[in-house]
């Protein structure tokens, strides 16, 4: 039969949109967008809102007919504008929130309209052997030194949850009626307690390890938590190690505990989720000695590689470890007549069936930037927080409270030295007061009982002068309570 | 401070994109979509190609430096044309998978823009808003009359899993010290076995019950499973029915099942991630009535809502489930002088932390097709079903094999009546070159031992003329190797 189009039957059909107006329509959307990323650097970071407002913006019935395209999109876009953070400020220093990269942005268009589903290479042989590509390049990039193995997943959460599973699956296989342990700092991310709740380890099975005073795991703890467990007839299933806290951005001692999980043989998974990119940068690609002796990474693209929500990545380095953990079929065959390509199915090494396309947008910023042009970028961030601590360092007023990668947490701390009690509620009116101000967004952390202003610079649009401007503000505020109430 | 812009500074960054280039590029992206929408009708469905191809195509190593956005996305849409599947293709019937309304793609643009992370109302109240809106939406249009509660995930295999663990962590609180059983049919979808899995639920106690004729579950072993099993003191944490399986579209007796688990005082979750949207139909309306009397139900907005991957949804009957399942915080405090929306967190209710802004595609859709031009749309592609059917009834070579919803198989079955043994390879023939001509694309099944030609059709573009293309397709094809095979 013929491969002719046949766009004069599509025409008649009531759902399709005619290709002009998908293009009309495209066109004055992407000016929009363009609108709202020249907005990003524009204050307020967010505008003070309420539950009761934002409720009223979005409360009326499921629609029955239809409207016009172009009139949704104009209520969509003006009731988002008003309740919209903007996570690309360059005054955005909370939690681990990114700018997205345009090109990414762009990127990920091509991928919705594509609407590949990567399910395995049969249902999309291109979009598969790209994500495959952007695996292999991470695995690279970040010299995992792998074979170029893992998956994309929706973030950090998931990545982590990956790794586990496979060390969970690896270590049941090996000792199939001893009880799991799970070894990890106080520091970790709750994630992993998550994933190992999940994966059926007991709460109590989860040994906490202690940190030292840069909050990094004790590598001594850890030896002796191992020894004890296996005296006691335990099985270690995972060595958890921080590449990069979300507190302050401690990285573990990355090789020592390599070497431990290698002298007591067990899984050895690092949370990278925010800090592995760092390897890309001169002053840290030293880590890479780290990851190369891990047997899971997780790193989140969507985090310092700049990309749209959502997009993490976990790398193992055992294909064999993921397929235990997640293949519907029994055995691992490998029918050697047949393609390894087209064998390949992701959903034989992670949990999901549909699997929507986020590779693109990471393909296409790492191919725009080049590892070389990320590495300068994420460099020039970890130098803004030092450059920050350093004013910090000059003050007297201010407390280094901990700091690493981009992450840097201090306090206000009046020369006439009032009590810890009285810290604690002037930090939290600061930290408040620049958040209503719209001027800066900050998420605090506590740290050892003091209540930090905490900021994390994953943004390409921060600069020296937001810097020097919280250090500015910060006085300000502090000052201004302390007149108000004099120690 | 002042709220100004600061677009001299921003100019400067190197990362940023110039906000005119972002247009025009972001034009020049729109166009190409345009071409890759109207496009969407030619054939083939799928080119032949070969793993050694795609590899090849995707096999450069990392790279160092940086290249023009220009250059890196002509060169990812030109590699992804040549080796991408059409889903969108109207004779496109493998699996669900169903076209992307262009509505939906440009609202996932615009997400992606926007560059929301749904975390909790703080973090973006205008979309944590929208997404809780949908969810409302989907509530009262589906027939749940819950209370709108719920959360949108990455699709089926998610939300299943998300229903499924709110009923076995309600079991766990009500009865920790016993086992747990769960029940579907022998046609109940393969995440709802892993999901079991994965929530700790032995492979023993999974009561896998048979069908009948039209491969619903029977409710009469589903009483007699139940009875058992709480004589021998073990806790039934839930049953699962299908409201459209995969294999045949068959719907389990919703309302009878309804009523066995509030006898029985069991968990009732219903699959509908194909299904359920068929609710919105006049044909069948009455799926409300069985929604509407379960704990929880699983819908794919991806599948018959037609929206570009991914976004699933899990409605869940009572917040506290979802919330004894997921929270972080170990109680359910509810702080009276506080807004609820501004409480609000989706991490309390499910696994992700970062979450992609997934509400906004649902609510273009919804918005601009309404209820009624949804209900219209599948009604149209349930009714090309039963045209094909008819088709089948009519045709003394092709025996129907089971359908229900928008779901048909049957197989070639010459007068001559060769034995079984023969049809397999006979009909396997049939389907292999229909994909190999790349006219159609068909996803096999096997019923009872009998191969199956399986169409499935989710899909706005499908016309009678596929249908009656197919059915002379197959006849073509059933015929020729008749001719070379004479029974």
């Amino acid at each position: 039969m013929s491969h002719q189009p046949r766009d004069s039957e599509t025409a008649d059909i009531d759902f399709e949109m005619d290709p002009e107006k998908f293009r009309e329509l495209g066109y004055r959307l992407v000016d929009a967008m363009t609108e709202h990323l020249r907005a990003e650097s524009r204050n307020p970071v967010l505008s003070p809102v309420s539950g009761e407002q934002s409720r009223k913006a979005f409360d009326q019935p499921a629609p029955q007919s239809g409207r016009s395209a172009d009139e949704v999109f104009d209520e969509a876009i003006a009731a988002l504008g008003s309740f919209s953070r903007r996570n690309g400020h360059p005054r955005f220093f909370g939690y681990v929130c990114a700018s997205a990269d345009p090109v990414g942005i762009l990127a990920d268009f091509v991928a919705s309209a594509s609407n590949q589903i990567l399910t395995a290479w049969r249902s999309a042989p291109g979009a598969v052997e790209m994500e495959r590509q952007v695996v292999r390049w991470l695995d690279e990039l970040l010299g995992f030194q792998g074979q170029g193995h893992g998956l994309l997943v929706s973030g950090g959460s998931a990545a982590n949850a990956h790794g586990l599973a496979c060390a969970v699956a690896a270590a049941r296989e090996a000792a199939p009626d001893r009880e799991l342990t799970l070894y990890l700092s106080q520091e970790a991310h709750l994630s992993l307690h998550q994933a190992a709740k999940s994966l059926g380890i007991a709460d109590h099975r989860l040994r906490r390890l202690p940190v030292d005073p840069d909050r990094r795991l004790v590598v001594a703890d850890l030896e002796r938590a191992l020894t004890d467990d296996l005296a006691q007839g335990l099985r270690p299933a995972c060595v958890c190690a921080s590449a990069g806290t979300a507190n302050t951005g401690a990285v573990d001692p990355l090789e020592a505990i390599a070497g431990v999980c290698r002298r007591f043989k067990v899984w050895f998974h690092i949370d990278g989720a925010y800090g592995a990119p760092a390897a890309l940068t001169e002053s840290h690609g030293h880590l890479k000695r780290g990851f190369a002796r891990a047997d899971s990474l997780s790193v989140d693209p969507h985090k310092w590689l700049f990309a749209p929500f959502d997009v993490g990545c976990s790398l193992v380095r055992d294909p064999q470890a993921s397929h235990r953990a997640f293949s519907r079929s029994s055995e691992y065959i490998r029918v050697e007549n047949q393609n390894e390509n087209e064998q390949f199915a992701f959903f034989d090494h992670g949990p999901e069936l549909s699997r929507r396309f986020r590779a693109l947008k990471v393909w296409a910023i790492l191919n725009v930037h080049g590892a070389q042009g990320l590495g300068k970028e994420i460099q020039r961030q970890i130098d803004l927080r030092r450059y920050l601590d350093q004013r910090i360092a000059e003050t007297p007023e201010l407390e280094a409270l901990g700091s690493d990668l981009s992450i840097s947490c201090f306090r206000y701390r009046p020369t006439a030295e009032p009590n810890d009690e009285m810290l604690n509620p002037l930090n939290r009116h600061i930290l408040e007061t620049l958040v209503t101000e719209g001027s800066f967004l900050l998420s605090p952390t506590t740290l050892d009982g003091k209540y930090s202003l905490r900021i994390c610079i994953v943004n390409f649009r921060t600069q020296r002068s937001d810097m020097d401007l919280l250090v500015e503000e910060v006085l300000r505020l502090g000052r201004g309570w302390a007149d108000r109430f004099p120690g």
